[in-house]
């Protein structure tokens, strides 16, 4: 893919995480065979089980938004998706011991970075500010980036701004907290639909390709897609694109 | 000092900053004096003229907590702080540039580590979670870390639990974010009130001894000196008692 330049460089970087830093398709298929062999359901494939979890995320959110629920984390909403994929599966979470789900809710804080990951972000940080811009919670990211060595300046995102992408409060006040203009921000991400939220608050936007993220099944935000500002295929490129 | 040993060691570390990991006077000497050059108010010590500013942060804090105002950062009330300091030496805010002040307000986050610093929080942050636990916002400690070194895991403190130490929750919602219990997290502190707080809560506590935070003179807070659980001259010291 060939860059697209913009005509000035950002003053800091927001990082959308999951798909875009790391791959937590993979990270939650291994945790999920593991479970799975424990309650006897190897008939259950793993990336079915960590597809089903995932896929109710944008309804989850929805739900969440629509509902005027006071801020609760993101590992508790993963819970209560688990426990309703458990439910798809014919698997009683109260007939389970409590420590085998809450340890495979756990997953999303044991994902594994993408290969070029953690260089990239390193080189980056050499010269720009890159902070977690996620909906992850801060002691998600906080073990995800201890466990891989993802070296944040600092863990923005849900719990920090509470809001949730693609909520406009999500990156503005992310702007706001780093003290730039929102057009001296750039979201990095695999989401078109995270960028279009981001582009609409006048943020800066830099696609990463992921063709893995979804084992190779097309991204459901495809439609979505728009001329971001930049486009890379990895973090790494990014950091190049950048100068760094 | 001997160190008092607890029977079990903390699962985080959230550190104070002003005193403990930098040292502001020397910071804000260094750009006064440049400011009060600028201005062409020599006769004004820089020394004083810090003590003055961080002398109001007590009676600020108090103010600010008592006004029902809705949260502000610390850059808004060092702001404050200043101008009422420029006023004190006779210098009229509105007379002055704007820009020589906004530069001098941000001395703060140009602060220097005591020598001892990144290398101790470094040696710890190999074993154990280290955050900023500081009343000062994110952008301020961001751009001090980038400055230094200083390798936080994560930026935690006023913005991100939106209370101002010593308040309950300042030190009860880090937990909660970190996911630990209060007594799993350890404050580290060269303040005596801040610890005292800390320790109401259930927190452990570790004291650094910072005998040049107020340039040899006596701290502040003496009198609310307690036996600590831990005691170090410096957070290198600290990081050996952690076995790090």
């Amino acid at each position: 893919m060939a860059p697209h330049l913009k005509s000035s460089l950002p003053k800091a970087f927001g990082f959308d995480v999951f798909g875009t830093v790391v791959d937590w398709r993979g990270g939650v298929i291994r945790d999920a065979k593991e479970f799975l062999a424990s309650v006897q359901r190897t008939d259950v494939l793993p990336g079915d089980f960590a597809d089903a979890w995932r896929s109710r995320y944008l309804e989850t959110m929805g739900a969440y938004a629509a509902s005027g629920r006071g801020f609760v984390t993101l590992d508790v909403l993963h819970r209560e998706m688990l426990e309703a994929t458990l439910h798809q599966f014919d698997l009683n979470p109260s007939a389970l011991e409590g420590r085998r789900i809450d340890d495979l809710n756990q997953s999303w804080h044991r994902l594994d970075p993408w290969p070029d990951s953690v260089g990239g972000l390193t080189r980056l940080k050499a010269r720009f500010p890159i902070v977690a811009l996620s909906n992850g919670n801060i002691s998600l990211m906080l073990d995800m980036a201890r466990r891989s060595g993802i070296p944040w300046d600092a863990v923005l995102g849900a719990e920090v701004t509470r809001a949730y992408k693609p909520d406009p409060a999500a990156y503005l006040r992310t702007a706001d907290i780093l003290s730039v203009a929102p057009e001296q921000l750039c979201l990095v991400s695999s989401h078109h639909a995270d960028l279009a939220a981001a582009r609409a608050c006048g943020l800066a936007t830099a696609y990463v390709d992921r063709p893995e993220e979804f084992g190779g099944a097309p991204a459901p935000d495809r439609s979505a897609a728009q001329d971001w500002d930049w486009t890379c295929a990895g973090i790494d490129e990014l950091a190049s694109i950048m100068g760094c």
